[in-house]
C-alpha cells in the first residue's frame, strides 16, 4: 500500500524539543545509528518509509535545529554531533503568532502581516514553495506548537465552517494562530496532525471542513507519558472491579514545554485533555482526580510523573499504588509524531478524511466526529488502530 | 444458565487467610454489609450467587474460622464481630498434610493414616459427608493450602494417568499431598481450582486425568498485585515499541503466607510461576527480571510490591518506572476465588472437562492443555473469559 | 523542679483534630491503654505530669470531643470507645472568630459580641472560670485553631504593644482573632503556645508584651512531617557537600486542615512557614524550592508528603532522592502540643518571659528575639533544647 | 598546620570504579573544570591540598586507568577525554591476590610469590620505589579492593600483632590479601585507610601494631548512600520517640563492586558492616531490619537503594516512610577517599597512631579502641570531627 515518492512533512513548532527530536531522530535512521526502539509501527509494511520524511516548518524562534537541539538536550552531545551538519541546515520559516493566544511564547522570527486572510496566505505561500524546491508528492502539517489558551467553542466563528470563513473575513479574535495553521492545511489538501492540547483544527468549524475536503485530519495532545499510564491502568481496575476513590498526579518538568505551562491559560488547556480520561473509562465520575503539571528547572527535559492512587477493593478494603514515571517527554513524543505523519498519509491514499477516529491511540483527548466520547482504553484503541491497519493491507 | 441448587465449596487451607476472608466476605454479603467491589463478574448472569456457597474443608490448624480470622486481620474488628458467629460454626476437617513437602506449615489437625490410597479415601470420605450433610447439589474443591516445594515433572508417576495410579498404590514420594486433593477431587467429579502455586492438578497425570473423567481444572497461581500490574504493564510497553531493559520486583509482607516462602523450597514454587510472564509477553528474554520476595512483619497481611522497571526508547534513550503497591494480599485474592468456584460450576455445567484455559486472567502461570504458551496480557485474557461467558449464554 | 499541682490547658481549636487527639490521648495515658511513643520528652524527670493536665477550651463548632473524635476518625474504633465517656464530657466554649481572617472556617458557637476590647474580656472571663471550676495552679493557651490569613506586620497596630492596645480601642482590621487569643493569654499572664502558622502572637507588638509581662510564648507551627524531615535532611546535605539543586514537595491530605488550605489566603500563611527553612540551612538559596499543598479527600488525616531532591555531588554529578512520608498528621503533632505545654509551664516557672527560642525544635518557624534568623537544624535544636533543659534541673 | 610536600597514595584496586573517579576527579580539579561538589572538608584550611595527591597502587587488572574509566562509565564522555591522557599513564602495579578470599575478583595482573612473608616484601618493595620514584613526602595506603569475605576474628593469627607474626612465617589461611597490604603499610610508616567492608586491617592484632608502631589507621567500609541515610533519619525518628518497628533496605546495582557481591561471602561482609548501625542508634533491636543488595546491570554505576520504614508514634499508630535514592555510587565514595587521605595525614603530622576514632563520620562500621561501641548518628560524627579539627589549628 505504500507510496514510494518523498512526503513533506511542515511542522508549525519546528524549533520545539519535539519537533528537533523527531527530525534528528529520522537523521540518525539515515545514518543507521539508531534503530526502532519506540515506534509502535516499525513493523507495519506499506506506511511511507521514516527516511522518506522531509521537514520544514515554521516557529518564532529563528535558530536552525542545529542551535535549537543543543538548548533542549533531548539528544546527547554524540547524537547531536552527528546530525549536527543536517540540522544546521534546517531553519525555520516566519511564524504567524500572537501573544494573545499563548503569552510566555516569545520570538522574533514573526510574519509581518496581522490580517487573517494574510496570515493565511502566507502559511499556504510556504506550503507551495516547500512542496515545489524540495520536489514532494504530498505535505503533512503537524501542530507542535507551545499550548494556546482555550478558546469558546460555542462562538459562531468555531462552529461552522462558514461561520469561520466570515470570521476570518473580519478579523475576528475568535481566530487563533493554532487554527490558521489548521486552515491553510486543510484548504492546501494537506494531511492534518495536532499533538498539542490546543484547539486547533478541533473545533467544529474545521472538522467539518476537513470532512467537506476529504482531508484527514487527526488529533489532539499525544499521549505520552502519565496519560498513556493512566489509560493502561484504569481499564485494569475496572476489570478487576476495583473502585478507584482518588488519582492523584503531580508533574515536574523543566523544559520550555514547562515554561509555558507556567502560563495559567495555556495549562487550562492542558490540564482540561487530562481530565475526561478517568471518568471515561471507569464509568463513573472520580471524585478526586487531581492533575498538577509543575514548572522545576532542576528536570529539564526529563519530566517526572508521580501519580497516587487510592482504591477500594473486596470488603470495603482500600489500597493504595504509586507510580513514579521518570522520561525525557520528547522523546516519547517523537516517534509517535513520526507514525502519526505516516498515519494521515496513509488515509490520504485511502480517500478517507474528516476527524480520524482509528488514531485515537496517539492522543489524551481524541478527536471524534458527531462528538461522540472517545475510547481511552490503550488496549482498544490498540486493537482499533491494528484493525484499521489491516483492513487497509486486505 | 444457572444452576440454582447449593454449590458446597470444600477448601484445602481452610483456616488460611484467603480462606477465611473468602467465606467471612460471602458471610458479609448474606448480611448486606459489603458491596460487589473486588468481584469482577458481579454484574455477569446467569453464574450460581455468591451467597448460594456452603464452605467447608481442610486444615492443619484445627482452629475455628473466628480464631483464624482474629489471626490474620484481614477483616477488621467490626466485620470480625459481624460474622463471627457465623465463622465460629465452621471447623476444619483433619488434614492431608506432610513437612517434607511444606517445611514449615505445621499444625496437628493431622489425618492419622499414612498410605496414599488411605489418605485418598479419607479426602474422598470427607467430601461426601460434605455433600450429604449439607445437601449440596455439587462440591467444588479449591486448593488454598501454603505452597509446596517444586517436584520433578519428568518423574513416570507424575507423566501419566495411568502412572499416577501405580505411584499411589506402592506410596511414590513423588506424590504430594496438594495433589491428593486434586485426584481426590477429579475422582469424586468435583470442579477443581488451584489458586496456590504448588503443582496439584497442574501436571501431565492429574490433567490427562481430569480430561479423561470430563472434570473441569483450573489453576495456577492467583494473579493478585505485582504479577497483575505486570502483565497490565508489559503488553503496553510492547504497544508502544518500548524495551524493557530489567525489572526489578521486591515484595515485603508478613503473614503466614509470607512467613512460609522464608522456606526457599516453596520460595521456588513461587518465584517460578511469577518468572516467565514477562518474557512470554515481550517475546524476548528481559535480560534483568530479577523476583524478591521477603518475609517482613511490621507489613502483616498489607504486602507491599515495589518494581522498578527500566526501559529503552526511541534513540536509544532511557527512562524509569517505578511502582509501589501496598494491598492487603488476601482481599485481592479472596474475591478471584469466588469468581472461580462459580466459574468451574458453569463449566461443569457446559459439560468442559479438562484444563480450563479461558480462566488463564485469574492464574500467574495458567494451566494450558498440550503445553501449549499461555497468554498472559490480562487485556487479552479478559476478551477470552468474556467471550466464553457471553458463548454460554447464547 | 516540677510542680505538683493541675495545669489547665485551653486550646483555640478544642474540636480540631490536633487537639482531640491530644485530648484523647491523655485520656488514654490514665488509662494505661497507650505508651510514650511519639513523647520526646517522656524521659524528662521534674515537668509537669502528661496527666496532670486538665483541658478545656473554644471552639465555633459546639460539639462535644466525643463526637469530634469520630468526625475526624485519627482515634482508632477501639480507642473513641475507651475514652469516649470523657471526651463526651468536654464542650468547647463559644469562641472569638471572623470569616474576614479564615474563609472556609464555619461554625455557630460565637461569642455575641463583635468590639475587640468586649472579645477580650470574654476570653478573659472564660480563662479565669476556668481556672477557678477547675481548681487550676496554672493555665497554659494553646492555638490548634484553622490556619489564618497572613497579616501586614508593617502596620503599626501589630509593631508596638502601644500600637496594639490602640489598635485594640478602634476596633483595628489589623488584629485576628489569634492574636485577641494570645493577647489575652498574655494579659493573664497564661503561658502561651502557637502551634499554628498563623501570626497570633509572633508579630512585634505581641512579643514585647509578652516581654514586658514576662509571659513565655512559643511558636509557630509545629514541626511534624515533611518540614521536620528537610531539617534532618538538609544538615546532611550539606555536611556532606552536596549542592541542592531543587526541592520539590507535594502534600495531598483529606482532613478539616487540608480543606481549609484549599483557601488560598490560608494556605499562603502555611507555605510560608514553611519556605525559607531550606535556604537557612543551606547557606544558600535554593533555585527551585517548590511547596504544593493539595486537598485529596481519600486520604483523610492520613496526609502523604512526596519530596523529591535535586542534588549535585563530585564532579558536578547529579543524584537525585525521592521520599514519601505516610503518616496521620495529628497523631504526629498532639504529642509535640503536650510537650510545649510542660515546656512553658517551666519556663514560667524559672521565671523566663518573651519568645521561647529554645523552643524552636517544634516548630517550623521558629519564633526569635531582636528578628534573628532562627536555627532549623532539628539536631542542633535538639542540642540546644536538652540543654536548657538540664540547666533548669542543675 | 599544613604540610606543603608531596603526598603519595597507593591504592589497592587502583583500576576499579571508585578509585579512577577519585584520580580522575583530581585531575579535573588541575584542570580547574570541576568545584568542590561532594568533598565536605573543601573549607578547611591546613590540610594537604587536593591537587599535591600522587597516585598509584595495585590492581588484578592490568589495564590503565584511561581504559578502566571507560568501562566503568562513572566518568562522562567529555570528562573522560580531558583527563584521558593523565589517566592513561597510570597502570596498576601487580597485585597480591588469592581466588579464596574474593571468588569473583579476577585477573592477570598478579605478583609471581605464594609465600606471605615475600607477598609483604613484593609489596612494601612498591611502596619504597613509588616514595623514591614520585619523590614523596608521604604515602598513604587506602584499600578500595573488592569486597574480601570475613574472617574468623577469634583466631590466634589475628588476635594479637604477635601472633599474627607468628601466622606469617607459617602461611596461616587466616590471613587475607588485604591484611598484607594493611601489615605492610603499617610496618612502613604508611598512613592507612580501609574504605572496604573487608577485615583488613580491623583485627585485633594489625590494630595493637599500628598502636605500637604510631600509624594512624582509618576504617570500615564508606559511608556513602543508603547506610548514611540510615544514620540521618535513625537519629531523628529517635529524637521524635518514633519506634522503629521495621527497615527494609533493597540496593540495586550493576556495576564491578555489585557484580562480586553476588558472591554470598563478599555479600555478608558488606551486609555485616551495614546491620547494627540502626540498633546502635537506637538503642533497642530492631527487630525487622533487612537489607538486600542485588545485582542488577541496567543500573550500571547508578546505584538505587530503596528504603521501607515503619515506625510506630502517638497511640501507638502507625506511619511509613519511603525512600528512594539514586546516585553514584563511585561519585559519592570518591570524594571522602580524597579527605580521608588528607585527614590520616594530618594525623601523622600531629603524631596520633592506632585506630583513628573521630573519622568515624565516613564509614559504615568505624574502627573503635578497645572495642568500644562507635558512634553512629552522623550529625554526632561531624561534631567530634570538627572539634578534632579545630584542635589541631589551635
Ligand atoms: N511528551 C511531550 O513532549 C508532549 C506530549 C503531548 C503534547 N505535547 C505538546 O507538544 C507541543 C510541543 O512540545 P515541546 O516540548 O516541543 O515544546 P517546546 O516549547 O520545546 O516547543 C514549542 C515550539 O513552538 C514554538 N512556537 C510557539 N508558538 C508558535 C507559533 N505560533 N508558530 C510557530 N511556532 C511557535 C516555540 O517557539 C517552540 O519552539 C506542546 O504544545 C506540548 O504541550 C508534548
Ligand atoms: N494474593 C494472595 O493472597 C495469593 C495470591 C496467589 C496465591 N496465593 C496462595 O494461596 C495460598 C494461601 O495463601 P494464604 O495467604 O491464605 O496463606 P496462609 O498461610 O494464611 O494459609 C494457608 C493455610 O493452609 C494450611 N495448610 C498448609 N498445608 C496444608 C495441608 N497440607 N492441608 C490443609 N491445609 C494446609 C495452613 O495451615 C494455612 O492455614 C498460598 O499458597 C499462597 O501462595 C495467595
Ligand atoms: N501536623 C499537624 O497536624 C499540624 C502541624 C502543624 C500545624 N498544624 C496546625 O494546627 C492547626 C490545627 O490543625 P487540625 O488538623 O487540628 O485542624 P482542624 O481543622 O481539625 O482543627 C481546627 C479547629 O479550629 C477551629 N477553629 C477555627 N477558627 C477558630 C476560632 N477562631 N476560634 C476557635 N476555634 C476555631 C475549627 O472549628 C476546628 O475545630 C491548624 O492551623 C494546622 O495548620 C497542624
Ligand atoms: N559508595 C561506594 O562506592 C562504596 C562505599 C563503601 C565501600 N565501597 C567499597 O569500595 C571498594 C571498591 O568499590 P568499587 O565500586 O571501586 O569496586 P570495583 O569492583 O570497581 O573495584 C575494585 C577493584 O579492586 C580490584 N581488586 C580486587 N582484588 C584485589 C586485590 N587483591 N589487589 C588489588 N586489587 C584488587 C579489582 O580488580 C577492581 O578493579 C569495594 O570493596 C566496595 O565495597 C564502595
Ligand atoms: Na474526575
Ligand atoms: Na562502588
Amino acid at each position: 500500500m505504500a507510496d514510494n515518492g518523498r512526503t513533506g512533512v511542515a511542522i508549525v513548532g519546528l524549533g520545539g524539543a519535539v519537533a528537533t527530536t523527531a527530525v534528528g531522530g529520522v537523521e540518525m535512521m539515515k545514518l543507521g545509528t539508531v534503530g526502532t526502539d519506540g515506534l509502535p509501527l516499525a513493523d507495519v509494511p506499506g506506511l511511507v518509509p521514516y527516511t522518506s520524511l522531509v521537514f520544514g516548518g515554521w516557529d518564532v524562534q529563528g535558530d536552525d535545529l542545529a542551535k535549537a537541539a543543543h538548548v533542549h538536550r533531548v539528544l546527547d552531545d554524540r547524537q547531536i554531533e552527528a546530525v549536527g551538519s543536517a540540522l544546521g541546515g534546517i531553519e525555520p520559516w516566519a511564524a504567524v503568532a500572537d501573544p494573545e493566544y499563548c503569552r510566555n511564547a516569545r520570538g522574533t522570527n514573526l510574519v509581518a502581516v496581522a490580517a487573517l486572510r494574510d496570515r493565511v496566505a502566507h502559511i499556504v505561500e510556504d506550503l507551495r514553495r516547500f512542496r515545489a524546491e524540495q520536489d514532494l508528492d504530498q505535505v503533512v502539517v503537524v501542530n507542535l506548537a507551545s499550548t494556546e489558551r482555550w478558546p469558546d467553542l460555542t462562538l459562531p466563528a468555531l462552529a461552522t465552517a462558514e461561520g469561520f470563513e466570515k470570521a476570518l473575513d473580519v478579523d475576528d479574535a475568535a481566530i487563533t494562530p493554532g487554527m490558521l495553521y489548521a486552515y491553510a492545511a486543510i484548504t492546501e489538501h494537506c494531511p492534518y496532525v495536532n499533538f498539542t492540547p490546543s484547539a486547533a483544527a478541533d473545533v467544529p468549524a474545521l472538522l467539518e471542513l476537513a470532512e467537506q475536503r476529504g482531508v484527514p485530519v487527526a488529533g489532539k495532545d499525544g499521549k505520552t507519558g502519565q496519560t498513556m499510564m493512566k489509560t493502561v491502568l484504569a481499564p485494569a481496575f475496572r476489570s478487576r472491579a476495583l473502585t478507584v476513590d482518588g488519582w492523584y498526579s503531580t508533574n515536574i518538568l523543566g523544559n520550555r514545554d514547562g515554561e509555558i505551562l507556567d502560563d495559567p491559560d495555556s495549562l487550562s488547556s492542558k490540564v482540561q485533555t487530562k481530565g475526561s480520561v478517568l471518568d471515561d473509562i471507569l464509568g463513573y465520575e472520580v471524585g478526586d482526580h487531581v492533575v498538577r503539571i509543575d514548572y522545576y528547572r532542576p528536570r529539564g527535559d526529563e519530566k517526572e510523573a508521580w501519580d497516587n492512587i487510592d482504591l477500594t477493593g473486596f470488603l470495603g478494603q482500600r489500597m493504595q499504588i504509586k507510580v513514579d514515571f521518570m522520561a525525557r517527554d520528547s522523546v516519547l513524543a517523537a516517534p509517535l509524531v513520526l507514525e502519526l505523519v505516516r498515519l494521515v498519509v496513509e488515509a490520504q491514499r485511502r480517500g478517507e478524511g474528516g476527524a480520524q477516529e482509528q488514531l485515537g491511540y496517539f492522543f489524551k483527548a481524541p478527536t471524534t466526529r458527531d462528538g461522540r466520547r472517545p475510547e481511552h482504553a490503550l488496549h482498544v484503541q490498540e486493537r482499533v488502530l491494528r484493525e484499521w491497519i489491516s483492513a487497509g493491507a486486505a
